[in-house]
């Protein structure tokens, strides 16, 4: 797949997300609630996790209706994620993909309750009425449905939050701080390549070996986020920069350095690209591969 | 059904929605997580909407083992709000079911990832790995699951709430009032009874009818809590009595007043009433009638 290729593959997905969002994010919900939802999905971030979704199915030759609402879920419960971490209780920030935070904009009573209402909205798209149920089968609602809950929850990505709060000002050594990402961040990264495969049908050593992907590709992108931490400005991450170290919290830079914390991210991404040739699936694995250098090689 | 009968029937249910609260919710979630999950939900509240589901199933005999996941989906999902709710950025309260909040007990920063967490884990419990899944098909996951997304979520318990923070010192009248409860706390409890009759199986004729008396015990509910409300003291309810005039809140009794308030609530219950007697189901639907006077008849 060449660079051009990617990018209309990428554009293509990019446009079908973005109007599902649009679609399915309320605008009419009560009392300005779906503003402040609205606010926090639409016209912003990198749709790394809806693009995994796609990209696993298409590997897999799946339902792209199917994979479309599961891409919708798991980017609400990330950007849910977001709003509750930014605010005054948690990470404090005021700027986020270059705009101020839902709770600068709203308050932070409807900031926490328009997080509330994403993540339930995520479950609602991955079961819509039995009428409505053109390619997403019971037995695929309810296995995409584990597949994000598990991934979101206490044993991934709240899990992984509490013990990022944990961690404040603490010295973890490398296992404890890769156990921190893989839930807070790769976990749902993971389940993104995992839902998107439930929408085709994988053979177990496919399913493992996208497992592995997955794996690989989540804790790269937080090494690749520690080390952009360090070196990019606030503008162009369209969040604070440097607000790691400035809480002194534990990252791979602290623990590495910087010159083997990218290292590690190389590794990592040979370690996902193994994967997919294990798969044995050839070129249909191109635009997981391609996402997998899009990790690493981001600068924002 | 007698009042012995009924005592023994309850006493049943609520030692086995404990027991797998106790066995579900996890302790050991990482970074104390899982003790501010437990503490939000274990040992304390009346479990009305995990009665309302299991006598739902009850009344069209349908599968107890189903019954018991959503009743524990449907209770952790009121927990997770009260947990949010308590919050300073929302009603700012220090005590719950006589004991001080999560966010007083653990930090505002875990009570929002507890209830975050608590959220999800509604979720998971209604959709266990395949070999899990006795009593609890795919299909059934994937309604479980969309009735309780949809009454959780942006046009259910969150649009209420948001509908509520945006009323403080606002003169609604009875239809915004009743539209206000029919989301913040009517959708749950609707959704527990229409839960329960998902176990079964349920004609439309009767389906409709559960409808009615889950729309009418939900906001029977409110009504009476608006009236606990003026009426009781701190100690009785557990929690902070008084706060709706003390916040400005428009309530049943500060719109009607004390008499007609409890007028409509016996009218609510009424309603409930007829709408199980349309049903036909005789006997079978007796749980569900002495829970809607308990609701109605309660001191706390």
């Amino acid at each position: 797949m060449t660079a051009t290729e990617f990018e209309a593959w990428s554009q293509r997905h990019l446009a079908t997300v973005e109007q599902a969002l649009e679609a399915w994010v309320p605008a009419d919900a009560p009392a300005g609630l779906g503003l402040a939802m609205r606010y926090g999905v639409l016209d912003g971030g990198k749709r790394l996790r809806p693009l995994l979704v796609m990209a696993a199915c298409e590997a897999l030759q799946g339902s792209s209706a199917a994979a479309l609402r599961a891409a919708v879920a798991v980017e609400l419960i990330h950007a849910y994620s977001l709003v509750h971490d930014d605010m005054p209780c948690m990470d404090n920030d005021v700027l986020r993909r270059g705009k101020p935070t839902v709770h600068v904009k709203f308050g932070q009573a409807q900031a926490m309750l328009a997080g509330d209402a994403m993540q339930a909205l995520a479950f609602e798209v991955l079961t819509p009425a039995v009428g409505d149920a053109q390619g997403l089968p019971p037995i695929l609602q309810a296995q995409l449905t584990s597949l994000l809950a598990r991934s979101a929850g206490h044993a991934g990505m709240a899990g992984g939050q509490a013990i990022d709060l944990a961690s404040i000002g603490k010295a973890l050594d490398e296992a404890a701080l890769r156990d921190m990402h893989r839930r807070k961040t790769g976990a749902l990264l993971q389940a993104s390549v995992m839902m998107g495969a439930a929408c085709g049908e994988a053979s177990a050593p496919v399913s493992q070996a996208l497992a592995r992907y997955g794996a690989a590709v989540g804790l790269a992108f937080q090494v690749v986020d520690d080390i952009l931490d360090v070196t990019q400005a606030s503008a162009t991450l369209g969040k604070t920069a440097g607000k790691d170290s400035d809480h002194n919290k534990p990252t791979y830079v602290s623990l590495l350095g910087l010159d083997a914390a990218r290292r590690h991210a190389d590794e990592l991404r040979e370690q996902a690209h193994q994967a997919l040739r294990s798969t044995e699936l050839g070129t249909a694995t191109a635009a997981l591969a391609v996402l997998a250098n899009k990790v690493v090689e981001r600068e924002s």
